[in-house]
């Protein structure tokens, strides 16, 4: 048995896919930390500290702000199943991977999904989400910010004002904003709100931060059925993590160490610098691949700055270049999800991941293999590119 | 910021609770090693091997065994929505915190169970057992063989063959037992077993190790019905975690590696080993607390290893007792769950906390804390007693 399973020894890589991302040395040690009892005062204590630090980086004011038990897409999961009842009627925008997911969750909870389809790689067409939204009592319209599928952001500010032109709650996927592009969540009105810890928080995956606004809770108060998952049930989280600490389950000790370094070192950073860090690195990045020819997806005013999809240039093995960056510079990019598998690689630049190196690294890698790779790219052309960026 | 949210610096505890046990220092070491992607080729391979440990533990052949990336409250919800579907009957035997909350969860699953109730603290009786599964069609028999809430054991095998006369699914809850006590799921022919990793395996909690029989998984393959949650989905989780390696979610990277490493001890101590370690440190422990003139809640022969419910001498003032001893000692206990409220200790030796030196320790602990407290203990008859029992 010894022999066969011998001590972990995972390579160092450079993590440019789609998540998780580097995470931060600090965080990494915070994970090492002796653990205590879940309901150890001192443990208690942290938590508070967590939903406390979790405000901040939501940058708002809801009581119900935490860390939920599980990764994104339990996260995901969490917010439809306790914002929608058997009957409820949900407009969901419907562009990427990530929210065709959504309108499968609201089904699977009884909801009853319009969907409001749009192109995979582009934004949200508003207009038509206004019409769906006239056309429905929608509780709830669902939108990802930030699809990590297709490299696209969408309007929330503008589906915003129409939810509360329509009096519905606006749902919103952020596991790929949260941390690295700006998000306000009270001012820009959004009453539900989640996010993974592996993106732009850089820390690693397991945990999903939520935030549930005082209107969208007691709608939570007001159902008429119990939320079909216990685990997963808010108004048991809300006294666990709340002033009751009332027994719901054992949180995730290590994983709420690593949160609250990660969240301390988004503060420490602040909020405008990591955006903009986040911002300069996108477009250094950007002007490197389009001076290599390569082409990105979305177009230049819905590109999200934390992950980017490159179009797979003709004639080029996905995989193989994909393999060669993970093997021969333990760099480690994403493929197509869904439809747009074998067309897109995703590049991400999240968190800690989100430096000037990895920019010139990646570029330079990437610019060897398609060169090997029969490519006709003018050597140089991209890391000039990039200077006169970064200047 | 800075100065408002420090530097994390928790106490190092004696976890003597009913979980999180203290976490060996290979365990929190395998935590701080570099995140890897999750479908990294590297990373695939330690799932694999996670697979394979984890069948050596539950001590099964069952292709579906892996661990479910949330809590031991989502194994819980993961075994029972995919069970059981709008409609199914269930007997659930309920002598707990935890088998009432299997109750519920059934319920919110749209099941209709039917509820075996036998006395806290004590073992279900089987006659009962019986009689509930003559009078439904029961697609599945609940139960819990470690009751963390009241330290008593069930009596599975008896239970699993009075499953297996009706044709019913056994559904085992091993949350305190996986790793500390006895539990062979394929020679007991139990259908679906789940636990929680912050026990008897000696890792931080975060994770769910679960296993479902060919059989089983067939009646999940067969539902009419999607599973409500499509996290927990293992039809999904089965593409992700086997030979296809599809995207389902981000599995949590460090807890996974945390998991590894914790198997990977139990199995280089060997299972009889830990069971008899476990089971020595409990004798000694409740010799002691016996010769102090205390009680332990369950009869002799229903006892848990691995949880042991120790009734408050009347007069006791129970938080007290517990807050002197995590702040004199750093000695953390657990009190009562649910109707035993105040009336429990519960002191846990699982895993890396099952040992003598902390047995002694408590002990002593617990003795000069009672007798400052004015109960009429007699010094040193607890020493005596375990040194009996180490001989």
């Amino acid at each position: 048995m010894q022999e066969q399973f011998l001590e972990l020894d995972p390579p160092e890589r450079i993590l440019m896919g789609p998540g998780p991302s580097n995470v931060h040395p600090r965080v990494l040690k915070a994970m090492s930390l002796p653990v205590i009892g879940h309901l150890d005062p001192c443990f208690i204590g942290i938590m508070h500290e967590v939903m406390d630090l979790l405000k901040s980086v939501f940058q708002t004011s809801n009581d119900f702000t935490l860390p939920i038990s599980g990764t994104g897409s339990a996260g995901m999961e969490a917010s439809l199943c306790n914002a929608i009842e058997p009957g409820d009627e949900a407009v969901i925008c419907v562009n990427g991977f990530f929210s065709d997911r959504m309108a499968d969750i609201a089904e699977r909870c009884g909801g009853r999904p319009t969907i409001v389809e749009g192109e995979w790689g582009h934004a949200i067409d508003v207009n038509k989400v206004e019409s769906a939204l006239k056309q429905t009592k929608a509780k709830v319209v669902a939108v990802v910010h930030a699809e990590t599928s297709t490299g696209a952001m969408n309007p929330v500010k503008e589906i915003s004002e129409l939810a509360q032109k329509q009096g519905a709650l606006l749902l919103v996927d952020t596991v790929t904003s949260l941390g690295g592009m700006p998000l306000k969540v009270d001012e820009w009105g959004i009453d539900i709100c989640y996010s993974g810890t592996q993106k732009c928080l850089g820390c690693p995956p397991g945990m999903a931060p939520i935030t549930f606004s005082e209107r969208a809770m007691e709608a939570v108060r007001n159902r008429k059925t119990k939320v079909q998952s216990l685990y997963l049930d808010l108004g048991l989280l809300d006294t666990y993590w709340g002033e009751k600490s009332a027994y719901h389950h054992t949180a995730p000790i290590s994983m709420v160490y690593a949160v609250r370094e990660a969240l301390r070192l988004v503060l420490e950073e602040g909020l405008e610098a990591r955006f903009k860090r986040h911002q300069l690195n996108h477009t250094a990045l950007v002007a490197g691949l389009e001076a290599m020819g390569l082409n990105i997806l979305p177009g230049k005013d819905e590109r999200l700055w934390t992950l980017n999809a490159v179009v797979i240039p003709e004639g080029v093995d996905d995989a193989k270049v994909r393999n060669r960056l993970l093997e021969e510079y333990s760099i480690e990019i994403g493929g197509g999800l869904g439809v747009l598998k074998g067309k897109l690689w995703r590049v991400g630049l999240m968190g800690y991941t989100s430096s000037r190196s990895n920019v010139l690294l990646f570029l330079s890698a990437l610019e060897t293999i398609l060169c090997s790779e029969g490519l006709n790219i003018e050597r140089g052309a991209a890391s000039q590119a990039v200077s006169a960026v970064y200047g």
